[in-house]
């Protein structure tokens, strides 16, 4: 990147996409060494755990990116080069992630992401290859996964408690990873309150627990970092926070969208995988509502479901309107998002940057 | 604490109980401001959030706060008063140690801690009252305790990424942290590993697992950040990681001597259930070598398990040696910590504090 310091106010950012790659490249080489060491140093503390340390790697190996991704865009944005301590704030995200991807896989009884065994089921699979039984290796499993997000929550934390930069700024940092840790479990806990049926799964509630769920950590939580790493001030965190807020639902809304509509060769991710799970996705919520909602209900969640079946849910969802409903919700969140960001403390090339991010949740789903 | 400053090397600490008590209360109420500040920030996320915060709280009120404890008693001893960021480390200690228990748990499949239900017990409790069935509601009660440990590990490490020491401080707090939390999971890893029959019960296997799931977390990494709060160097440090470790296991032999021979009436904890559990304490680990084996064996285990079949297994468990065993090797254990503490780093004021806490674990089973 290069930066033109005008000696009036901010820098004026001249800020590449290239900036922002090779950014993403220092960040996958500090995750690499972060596992390394850690792996390392788990030599004396037996096999096992070794291959914990390997798993949580793997874990933590097939994501987008998209947390450090928005660290680095928002502080590019605003002028400031991308340090070390940015480059571990970025990681620290991606860590958090990891961990409560390994966290929510033990409470959904999840074994398989991204088409493979996830951590859980590799340990699970190991157990029973020893001889042990069905239940006890799915125990085993599961530990290993609350102990290797315990150890990646832990990493996140102590990487941003770790930084170089002034007491403020750090205390800053950490009140942002506090606030999206704090949030993220709220809408986690909601989320399974949603699953074993102690919360209706009317569409404000499934809203509301997507937007403290992932839209927290994901959107906000990073947008924000970036911004301190910058040296902004309060207000520009506010609109970060809002946009944050508006962006991430857009995102999971386009997610609902693409687990239903999607082309699988595009998302990696199969359509029958939402339906069958009785996801309680915003599609689900609006299709309540409707006259359409027995004939949706008598199939949904059915694990046996076919790509016909899903093919003939699809549609009944597009004609109650669902699907209408889902698309105008997620365009209206981006606006309004982008609205958010021609409040006068949003300067103008991260108003650019973000709003290129927001339309981005359109064009996914196009 | 009154300090004379010789102004020849450290100050002479004449430290008193009355010190440390003084420095549990304030650790008493850091808890407690903690759990109130978050437990109104989550008023808008939901009653479940608020219940999962109290009953953190309550989780968190049981304890002995030994940890808080050691690292307190270190840096008195060592001459130095107790200031915030000594207290915010003992708290760290105690939020590490709390956040440790409702995972452990989750991972036993344990619902009852010092006979109450616990956070999973709770929470399963209140599902089912709403009509939610059994393994839906033990779900939502294992969920529950995981997010608790996690929001109460990352306020752990937040905390100490927070204090106001020069970075070197701060980073080496950090690292002894880090080890603790690393040392933690690997011992329960083992654990898990041992109660799924993925690693045979001997002695040194449920030595190592102690050690490592126990004595890291709860004796060497609160002495260790007691001297470095007072600025100590690795020396020093060197030889309160081995203390710890022996003070540590010899704790845990004394545990697993009270789960057996001790009084309900002073100890809280019944002599059933260790028994019942089919626990691989040291006890059932020296006993598995001997020809009382097959007689201990076949009842271990059994959760119909009687006052009388406990008073009987204590017995065999006499006359096979194994208390015998237990208790001499924790006397060695003990002496050997003393021996440690003989070093030049070790400085006699500190010497003598840690030995008397040593003492402690025989004088518990006297």
């Amino acid at each position: 990147m290069t930066t033109f310091d005008t000696g009036v106010g901010r820098p004026v950012a001249v800020s590449t996409p290239l900036d922002i790659a090779s950014g993403l490249e220092r960040v996958d080489g500090r995750l690499a060494s972060f596992f390394a060491e850690r792996t390392s140093a788990s030599a004396g503390l037996g096999d096992d755990y070794q291959r914990l340390w390997s798993s949580a790697r793997a874990a933590a190996d097939g994501g987008k990116r998209m947390r450090p991704r928005l660290v680095l865009a928002t502080l590019t944005a605003l002028g400031r080069p991308v340090d070390e301590t940015a480059i571990d704030t970025a990681v620290a995200f991606e860590l958090l992630h990891t961990a409560f991807l390994l966290h929510d896989d033990v409470i959904d009884g999840d074994t398989v992401r991204r088409g493979r065994p996830n951590l859980s089921g590799e340990f699970a699979a190991q157990a029973a290859a020893n001889g042990v039984d069905r239940p006890r290796s799915a125990l085993w499993g599961e530990a290993a996964s609350i102990l290797a997000g315990d150890l990646l929550l832990h990493a996140a934390t102590a990487l941003v408690g770790r930084v170089d930069v002034p007491m403020e700024a750090r205390h800053r940092l950490l009140d942002v990873l506090d606030h999206s840790v704090v949030v993220t479990a709220a809408g986690e806990l909601t989320d399974v309150s949603l699953a074993v049926g102690l919360t209706s799964p009317t569409l404000p509630a499934v809203l509301g627990m997507t937007e403290r769920k992932t839209a927290a950590y994901s959107v906000a939580g990073p947008t924000m970092a970036g911004a301190i790493l910058a040296g902004e001030d309060d207000r520009l965190l506010a609109a970060l926070a809002e946009y944050g807020r508006l962006v991430g639902v857009a995102f999971q809304l386009g997610d609902d969208l693409l687990g239903v509509y999607g082309d699988q060769e595009r998302t990696g991710k199969s359509v029958l995988s939402d339906l069958r799970e009785g996801k309680k996705t915003t599609l689900i919520a609006f299709a309540r509502s409707t006259e359409s909602w027995p004939t949706i209900e008598a199939r949904l969640g059915r694990g046996d479901l076919t790509l016909a079946d899903a093919a003939e849910l699809a549609a009944v969802l597009e004609d109650c309107g669902a699907r209408r409903f889902v698309e105008r919700l997620l365009i209206d969140q981006v606006d309004r998002a982008i609205a958010v960001l021609d409040a006068p403390a949003v300067p103008p090339p991260l108003a650019e940057e973000l709003a290129g991010i927001a339309r981005g949740c359109v064009g996914r789903i196009a």
